[in-house]
């Protein structure tokens, strides 16, 4: 039975929710970023042998699944749940997947905080009793999310200085009560906060409230500090995303500083003509089941605070002259 | 703590988890149909004095959510959770009301079957301990959805046979630990069923067999027969759908004849013009938070099995010779 205390929105489980099975796979681009090593595998390029970009995401999203349990030595069929979601319209890539993994389904949709919802609702259904392993899965895909969300790739729009570049990845978590070195202890589930704005090309202004509201009230309802943590990540908020992060903090009395990096920044570090950074499910939950599980696997790092975030637009709610709502999870993750 | 068999789907809740607050509203056309009595209010028109479609299905969603917190005498900041989605890209209907209500929110997507994902999630959380109030809303609207999932309403396409008319209309559910008439006390996860059905327009035949599948699953888990329930009622098969469901189960042992109802049926029942009825996340939700929780107060009905089911395509996975995969969750309601 979890512990919440009335008006929290912190969950902290009574007995730890173990890490077991991670799996990563990343596109063409990925591979030549600085956390390429990290990743279990690396696709040739954005189509992959299929006939379109959509279908080449689903094997993305069905590969990372496949690496995952091959990690942990568990099939489908050892799955109660797969919780899953992705960036398209009806979320197909996970909807599609979940028609050939034959797990017991539940499709979400939290725009690029994907990876954490599913970690949060996944804790639950373990912390609760309901099942002994959930796969928590998501994906993006560069070519699938440009054309959807912005233009036709043929166009070949450019991009302004605030854009981000959709990460082509999938990411994928096994959980489970057998013990292992890394648990989830803790998460957050966030508001939806809205700071009005309304450029469809700058996302991390969008949803860098939603993260540090989200990241402060964990450190709130947990009675901790930034430095309890050797990192606290957000999802994609990239290169202004993630200096108005610590901007925003610190004015709010968190001093993030040393702790703090945005895994959009990171997956594309010092390459050219990615603009702010990546973004996209597939951004945080290809960077946490690479580089930030392994690390921890490694004994690299002990302590993390994982915050994907959301930008809930779509071009339809933009097009009617609304602003972009943010939403952001925190899910503490610790070695044990 | 809850009881879960190893490789069974279906969660039997330790305490039953009651239904404290119910709201539900319709459109126009709707309220022409037999139930309109049942639903706590019925809107002038598509429109609602809002200046797009979408933002009237979102003023839909927060009226249903309204109704339902004013139902239980509760505020939106008792919720611990608001769990949401609807049919729309990116789920725009339901993030955007969470914008407003600003409880902390889960995002969902299973098409028509968002209302017994959201119940069944829903219900975990509570059973798990992780809150003491969930709310749990969707909705849909023939304006929206009919001009992203078929043709511009400006083209006045004629209806094949098979076809269903998306409901306008939202639904609401409170879930709490507190002490009510009517429970949740079992829930079966749908996995996803394809059937290899390729028409757009026929969307009951695209569901049926998740819909059957899930239902068999139910009784087998828990032993039961279709008898035990006063009613077994899927969200929008339609009226071939509903047909094809009385079959199927009969060839798999089960005579469904004398408790079947689908609400696709019931909610246009006696109507000209509707084709094979109602569809969309709308019509489960209204007609299960109308019609069927208001019988069971009434103590009309004692025992339900709602089964909400969706068809998990998109016009793009249309486009691309993709069939239409199905999902259905179904949730045990009961009177104590």
């Amino acid at each position: 039975m979890a512990e919440k205390k009335c008006g929290e929105r912190t969950l902290k489980f009574a007995s730890p929710v173990y890490i077991c099975g991670i799996g990563s796979v990343c596109g063409s681009e990925e591979a030549k970023g600085p956390l390429h090593n990290y990743f279990d595998m690396c696709a040739p390029d954005g189509l992959w042998g299929e006939k379109t970009f959509e279908k080449a995401e689903k094997k993305y999203y069905e590969t990372a699944v496949s690496l995952a349990l091959q990690d942990c030595g568990k099939k489908a069929g050892d799955m109660d749940f797969l919780i899953g979601g992705d960036l398209l319209n009806q979320i197909i890539s996970a909807s599609f997947a979940a028609r050939e993994l034959q797990i017991p389904y539940f499709g979400i949709y939290g725009a690029c905080s994907a990876m954490s919802e599913s970690l949060a609702l996944g804790s639950t259904l373990i912390d609760g009793g309901f099942a002994d392993h959930v796969l928590c899965a998501t994906s993006s895909h560069f070519a699938t999310a440009e054309r959807q969300f912005r233009n036709p790739l043929e166009l070949g729009t450019p991009q302004t200085p605030t854009s981000q570049n959709t990460v082509t990845a999938a990411g994928a978590t096994v959980l489970s009560r057998e013990r292992t070195d890394v648990a989830i202890t803790a998460c957050t589930i966030g508001r939806v906060v809205d700071m009005g704005i309304t450029d469809a090309n700058d996302m991390g202004s969008a949803m860098v409230a939603a993260a540090v509201e989200t990241v402060v009230t964990h450190l709130e309802d947990t009675g901790q500090k930034p430095t309890d943590f050797d990192l606290i990540v957000t999802g994609d908020l990239g290169k202004f995303g993630a200096e108005m992060f610590l901007d925003l903090s610190r004015r709010l009395g968190y001093d993030m500083t040393n702790v703090y990096k945005d895994c959009g920044v990171m997956i594309y570090g010092g390459m050219d003509g990615k603009k702010c950074g990546g973004s996209g499910c597939g951004c945080g939950a290809s960077v946490l089941n690479g580089f930030l599980l392994k690390s921890m696997r490694q004994k690299n790092i002990r302590r993390i605070l994982f915050t994907a975030t959301g930008a809930l637009l779509s071009p339809t709610s933009v097009m009617q002259g609304e602003s972009i709502p943010g939403v952001a999870h925190a899910i503490s993750i610790e070695r044990r």
